[in-house]
């Protein structure tokens, strides 16, 4: 049995260190638009250019470093590159890598109130500010009813909303589990449905509801639906609508909506991952009409506000809905402040006990930006998809397939599915770009989004000039 | 509309910023001995220690440098301090803060292997590399039928194990959720009874087996539960066994288990949250003895394994098995590589679609130590434990409930639950140290763990005497 001692790094060492990783970073942060946006691996590539055997004894800090620039970055797709217009963004600012640098750095776990009361007290204040700076309703600030979490995702965020409103449902125990019905749209993000299977709920007990001309929900076809359900003997337990489509940033009109779930006493969870973050800007605030009858919302300052992932941001109306859903407390986690009722143990609220110190790299954005930087990062992003959209307006060759809604442009060329598929697969192939596509009435479309941190005018113009010459 | 532009870093600002942020975390290791272990705040003092409004405008760095450092400091409680020795260790090593940093530094997504093939490929390699540092069945390597993946925290595991669990005992379609039955000891952790809950299954369904007199589950009673249930016309769906429970790192019998779990078809989750990275050891790799004969696995090296939180490894016997009940492709994630059927994409292996580089703090984690530093790791905090047992042993005052399992001591005064509770609340409240409590069989105990990444034997003397002088 060996006597060696573990090769822990000394503050010291960890500070050379450290400087070391920051320089790649920074050289990173500089260097990005050299490489090809999409990687150019292949499947197998990067796990066979690594040993078979993990190493027997400990090796240097230098050849770590050097793996990471001949090995690592080639791996990667450069979502942080301005080129990067797919999906949708997912902004890592420098305050947020500073915060979240932090949060690693302290290691603490958040799971109780005690296991570190600025963890939690913290996050409890990054939420009311976001109720501020987004024009919430006040019964999600924590003084009231409500309140807010930060979820790893927009998808945890929907498993959380799916149980608690199947637990209110059931909690009269007139029904069974079986009887139970959720609807999404088919426009609806997958997450949706995947947290209601999660959840328990069968294919049987999802509806999916037809969407208008604009891919909205259509909340005629819901009330029909819901009707129909209970005629039969089902009790319908919680409706998703979406603010912001992931293919084409359609808006469900919550406000119908949530006269009907209100009415039949259904879960309304509104999930705005991405659009959410544009209610920074009270010009966009009309997106969130009808969200003060919601029971949940979620959005994702990880998508499009300036904070690395993870971090969705979840409210509640009322907070014992959720917290009555996900709290079970051992022996071994029951201490005096839990006990007194006077603070929250956000473990509860989730379905992980353990949780990082999350909240850091949003009081850092937060604080950085101000309301003031935080709105004028959503609106040169709109504005430069305005600029792209005229571009395609005064087009002969593409055209739009959609009035373009904040910073999606969905378009496509005159000849069709085969000719834009194309364009696009050329385009990404460059290197100089990468976009991804949906399909929309049969129609394949390139989505383009220009809403990275570093993505100025002058790359949304290279990219025009590409799509253009990948066209001819 | 303001027309300010948001004040986004350049990579020489972030350079500066992050040489002054790793200051201030290698001045926090260098300094942490210096704070009380449990913060010492009031409920509410963090939160109104800040403006209950956002800024409007940018806060300079140094403000927020110096609000960690005055506000958000004095609110922690110190997981990486060498004096914590409560629940179980958060290990947050210098290698995974900056194979971390790097993550938060390249701010991919890796949803899908084409949105970043290295964060995928590296992934599947760590947990290959774990296979041969823990000496797991074959089965479990990604070249085989099974394979690994990282997931936020043995909770996650939990879940997609049950669901994955719930979708085999519904296959063959003669079973209603309903009829389901999940097992687990009322010793297994609370999350293994929530994860089930989560996944739809009712109080009704869920069977809480006895343990034997060391905790740990009895087969016995197991298998006449299982009998009672099939006699009654439910359908055996899902057991956790546990090596290592959090009270006290009772190991239930897994071969045992696993012969019951076979014989009826029904899926074993073995939970090794904690006992897990021990198996780095050959010597306790006996700990996982029948392991070859469980559905699925999990440990956590963000407990015990110098890797910071979240990083819990998670392993299936049957790939198809989770990717069957988690995978949800919609048009818009669609692309070449998915289609080949060549690659992985994680997001069908988890709750979220999204998902950060977690792989590289465990890549920096194992080449920087080496198999050997990973031992010496663990069996340091193993011989503290062991010459703490032994003062323990020699003491007139203070008595072992048990025999000391890897390095958790579970301990009391001899005058019973009252004195010990006093005793453990005097010395968590000298700041000295922080230690936590459990019960069992009616007796108040102190949970003394020596896990920390810093703690040296100096650290456990210490602890022992304040103890001591709090008995007096």
């Amino acid at each position: 049995m060996s006597r060696n001692k573990a090769p822990h790094l000394t503050p010291e060492q960890f500070r050379t260190r450290g400087h070391q990783m920051i320089d790649l970073i920074a050289d990173y942060m500089s260097d990005i638009e050299s490489f090809p946006v999409l990687s150019q691996v292949d499947a197998g590539e990067i796990y066979s250019s690594f040993p078979v055997h993990p190493p027997e004894r400990s090796e240097s800090y230098e050849k770590m470093l050097q793996d990471v620039k001949d090995i690592i970055i080639p791996g990667l797709t450069h979502w942080q590159s301005p080129n990067f217009f797919a999906y949708f963004p997912s902004n890592a600012s420098g305050p947020s890598i500073l915060g979240d640098m932090l949060s690693s750095g302290f290691g603490i776990q958040g799971m109780l109130w005690s296991t570190s009361p600025a963890c939690t007290e913290l996050e409890t204040l990054m939420l009311d500010w976001m109720v501020e700076i987004t024009g919430l309703p006040e019964h999600f600030h924590s003084k009231n009813s409500g309140g807010g979490v930060i979820q790893e995702s927009a998808s945890s965020a929907a498993l959380c909303a799916a149980v608690a409103g199947r637990e209110k449902a059931l909690r009269n125990g007139h029904s069974e589990h079986s009887q139970l019905v959720g609807y999404i749209s088919n426009q609806t993000h997958s997450s949706a449905e995947k947290s209601l299977k999660i959840a328990g709920f069968r294919d049987h007990q999802i509806r999916t509801i037809e969407v208008s001309s604009d891919f909205s929900m259509d909340p005629n076809h819901l009330l029909e639906m819901i009707r129909t359900d209970l005629s039969d003997g089902k009790k319908p337990a919680f409706v998703c609508a979406t603010v912001g489509t992931t293919s084409s940033l359609a808006v469900d009109p919550v406000p119908q909506i949530s006269e009907i779930t209100n009415e039949f006493d259904i879960w309304l969870h509104v999930d705005g991952a991405y659009s959410g973050s544009a209610t920074v800007c009270p010009e966009y605030r009309h997106l969130l009409n009808g969200i003060e009858n919601a029971d949940s919302y979620c959005f994702n300052p990880h998508k499009w506000l300036l904070t690395n992932f993870d971090c969705d941001l979840f409210y509640v109306k009322k907070k014992s809905d959720l917290v009555d859903a996900l709290t079970f407390t051992p022996e071994y986690l029951r201490n005096k402040a839990t006990e007194s009722g006077q603070v929250f143990d956000y473990s509860g609220w989730q379905v992980s006990l353990g949780r990082r110190f999350r909240s850091l790299k949003l009081w850092f954005v937060i604080r950085h930006y101000g309301i003031e930087g935080l709105r004028a990062h959503i609106r040169s992003h709109i504005q430069y998809a305005a600029q792209f959209t005229q571009w395609i307006k005064d087009d002969d060759e593409f055209e739009l397939f959609q009035k373009t809604v904040l910073n999606l442009v969905c378009f496509r060329h005159k000849e069709g599915n085969a000719k834009t598929r194309q364009i696009l697969e050329t385009a990404n192939a460059s290197g100089k770009l990468f976009a991804t596509h949906t399909v929309l009435n049969d129609q394949y479309l390139i989505r383009f989004v220009p809403g990275a941190v570093r993505t100025e005018m002058r790359h949304v113009e290279e990219a025009w000039k590409e799509f253009k010459s990948a066209a001819s």
